[in-house]
């Protein structure tokens, strides 16, 4: 246990670190990224992480997190589905193969699906992958998902992100068959073409997982989709459920303290309405610079909130900023704890230090300039990946909107020059009516979800067949399941654990009694 | 019954007012098609039609084939897997509403997945689901595959075939999310959206309905995939298949008619060596112009010899040519009686005009100048389609040939400027120890195929699992199933047709009672 306690040291100090060197977003792109964006109304974020200087990570690499990989790329065509003639790229993954049973003894292989960022961080961070692979002698590979970390098509990240035509590979569909393609290779130059493969992935990685093994069941056995919201498109669970989820997680904890945030967001507006208001929030708030609207502070703490939601881990944790145990609980005890004579903006502010200020070090805060700008989500969020997202006027404690596709397509055509295609990863992937279909097609996938996880009401919720099953934890944050195990698991996750650890023995016992039986009837051919 | 005797006439009509006005191949591409070439060597083709003047076929639609749809465009996506900026383009299809039950009744649609050519010869051939759409209360509709007919890219045949990069988004997954995007907005445009989709072909269309069940289980719940040989990639089945079936559908007729056509390549061969030996090959075939060399008389007759035995039904069929009924008894009757002092070339020539000339109209026979050139499936064959074929030199009556990949890839680069990605299809699509993967995995679909059919070797010939089941008959040839009922049907022919619909209707049955079932349960939550 001693090992996650350095894991946690090294990456607080990997993260002062890091934050104290970030350089600002990409410069000099002909792509609009100047103003504060209808996208940055109302598009919730999967957790990332905020590394922008691979040279500060590769310091750390191996010297702490206890994984050990080796780094290796992989030639990968740009455009799986046409043969115009374009440039190849370079596919970085990792890969550890110390407890691999080997080929002949049909040794499996752990695919993590590599989400929309850089590749380390989701590894070092899927620490449940790294302690099951010596009970299954499992092979762990960390393919990175294109246009994200080192894999940058066009030789560098400005290029990649040059423009509209630049990115438009950047697709969940390509990046599936970068992981087809990146395996089955894999497996040939291993001899290890009847080896299992099981899929894994968190959040959009998760989705990944899961559209995999529907698309590709010739490719991998089974997935474990983690907190994989593939429900959360057009209509088919309604767009109020993220932020719903989010409040509810404020309201269980305390109503005065979701009424105070409820309540906030008028206060925040008429207080920057004054003479020298924005001045008196940047103080108040403690930012570094001076808001440019009273946007700029909403925007900084619903995301707060909202990734509070996620991380709501039940221990202290260093996923995407280093937290307590029960971070809401913590962030309403400072909000409802305040002095009687605190006022509402002080109160949200002692509130909301919990997430970004829990280790006290920081003297003021950075606003990122262009949280919403150019970066690969983004894109995917303009493209394929549109998720309705609103907020109701009874249930929730955010402002009231309702989410309008009109201006979020004019958005997406100032900020990227595309249009998006809101009903296509519907078309491709499905969704509608989810049960009927998969409930005789299909088989070998867990959804796991953890219903404080504001994106778990956008996931599987329940088993679709004997095989398409759910695993649904009360308390349980987003893909808490995938992370390493510590001594403060309650029973609730620990049992989790273990019951997605049989079924993906179970996957593996099948398929391995399969193959010998086409073995042995074989053999009695000759 | 009397109209599928008008409709013999008629088709023969027609091809001989075709064959009468046929223009040549596409001159003036940028692409090279002017040599005879490897592709041409083993390089086996699905039949095809060969209008290719589509205002001929307009003066006949609908007086006689007693098929009647309107046509309809419909505007499509040229690449749906990136968002570069490109041109949408049209894409055909035929519907038929007369006996659909309507959206509300759950009303079936009927979707033929359109093969590589003309769709209207593709509907006016698959007379199977004209005449079970009044059972089903079906819709019928016959999207056409891009690139093929009248669904051209880029506005024409010329500019779509103009150079690799126009031709690079002429591939399979690009037709199937044609078909996928199509028929949701079709069902959406009825509010049909709850009505099932059956997925229906022959050929590479069969492929093509096999592959969209299993990559698009959302859209269609079952697929009658008639002679559709999926496995015929890489070295899932050996690559002399093919010829070996063709050529035991000789032998099984007669063995001399078998060592007659064996013996006869060589014979060729010297005749063509001698002095004005192609003049006089081309006086003994009765060609209307001289040979450039042996290799068009071997490729005209293997041509003939592959075609007969996919053609192989067992009553008189117009389908590519009018034939007599089992057609290969019939040439075999001709080169074993031919009277005792023929010479071999002789024997040879009174076999092939049963294939070619059995109306016998034909005073001399055109030789197809560029049989192998500029075509769609050329370019499929040359990208995905990679189909290796050899001949062997114990089992075939064709001249040995080892399959040589690095040639073909040569060929292909010199046809088109393009390389094949050989491993392509197994990676996106599947095939390799399918029993495997699809025994857990997926359901509702039927593998129909005939074992006189060549293609049947590279098809799914058992039951997978209890509901993706192999429908084989001994006797059957290529998607004979989907052809129209003739009186002279024999009784398995008739068996497996009631077993293909039963087989439908139960996936039919079982989708409306999950579906009632599932609105009775919204019905008691209320």
């Amino acid at each position: 246990m001693a090992n996650h306690f350095r894991l946690l040291l090294i990456i607080t100090l990997l993260f002062i670190i890091v934050f104290s060197t970030i350089s600002s977003p990409s410069n000099g792109s002909p792509l609009s990224s100047s103003s504060s964006s209808v996208l940055s109304k109302r598009l919730p974020r999967f957790p990332r992480h905020t590394f922008k200087n691979p040279t500060r990570i590769q310091r750390f690499r191996g010297d702490g997190s206890g994984y050990k990989y080796e780094t290796k790329f992989f030639s990968q065509q740009l455009d799986h589905f046409s043969f115009a003639d374009l440039p190849k790229f370079s596919q970085r993954y990792l890969i550890n193969s110390d407890h691999w049973l080997g080929a002949s003894a049909l040794g499996p292989i752990f695919l993590y699906c590599g989400n929309e960022g850089d590749i380390e961080w989701f590894a070092t961070n899927s620490g449940f992958l790294w302690e099951i692979a010596p009970k299954f002698g499992a092979l762990l590979v960390f393919p990175e998902h294109r246009y994200y970390g080192e894999s940058m098509p066009y030789g560098s990240r400005e290029e990649a992100y040059k423009n509209a035509t630049t990115l438009s590979y950047l697709t969940t569909e390509q990046a599936l068959a970068d992981f087809a393609v990146f395996v089955t290779d894999l497996k040939r130059n291993l001899s290890a073409e009847a080896c299992p493969v099981v899929l894994f992935g968190g959040s959009y990685g998760g989705m990944l997982a899961a559209w995999m093994r529907l698309k590709y069941p010739h490719i991998a056995i089974g997935a474990l989709a983690s907190s994989a919201p593939i429900l959360q498109f057009e209509d088919i669970v309604p767009p109020e459920t993220f932020y719903d989820i989010v409040s509810n997680d404020f309201m269980r904890e305390s109503s005065s303290c979701f009424n105070t945030i409820k309540n906030s967001w008028d206060a925040i507006i008429a207080e920057g309405q004054k003479e020298n208001g924005l001045q008196q929030l940047a103080k108040t708030f403690h930012f570094c610079r001076v808001l440019n609207s009273t946007d700029d502070l909403s925007d900084w703490l619903d995301s707060a909130y909202s990734y509070l939601a996620m991380v709501n881990y039940p221990y202290p944790a260093n996923f995407m900023m280093p937290l307590p145990g029960h971070p809401i609980k913590e962030v309403c005890r400072k909000i409802d704890g305040a002095s009687s004579d605190a006022s509402i903006l002080d109160r949200i502010f002692a509130g909301i230090s919990v997430y970004y200020n829990y280790t006290g070090d920081v003297d003021c805060f950075e606003l990122d300039d262009d949280p919403h700008g150019l970066d690969g989500w983004n894109w995917q969020a303009c493209t394929e990946m549109v998720m309705p997202m609103s907020s109701s006027e009874e249930n929730s404690m955010f402002p009231a909107y309702a989410f309008n596709y009109s201006s979020y397509k004019d958005e997406c055509w100032n900020t990227f020059r595309v249009n998006p295609r809101p009903r296509w990863v519907t078309t491709e992937l499905g969704g509608h009516d989810i049960e009927t279909t998969l409930k005789s097609f299909g088989s070998n996938i867990i959804f796991s979800n953890g219903l404080l996880d504001p994106w778990s009401g956008g996931s599987v919720l329940k088993n679709l067949s004997n095989t398409i099953v759910a695993l649904v934890t009360q308390e349980g944050g987003h893909h808490l399941d995938l992370r390493p195990s510590t001594p403060e698991d309650p029973k609730w996750l620990v049992e989790q654990r273990e019951a997605e650890i049989r079924l993906i023995q179970g996957w593996i016992r099948t398929y391995r009694l399969e193959k010998e039986a086409q073995f042995s009837l074989l053999k009695r051919s000759w």
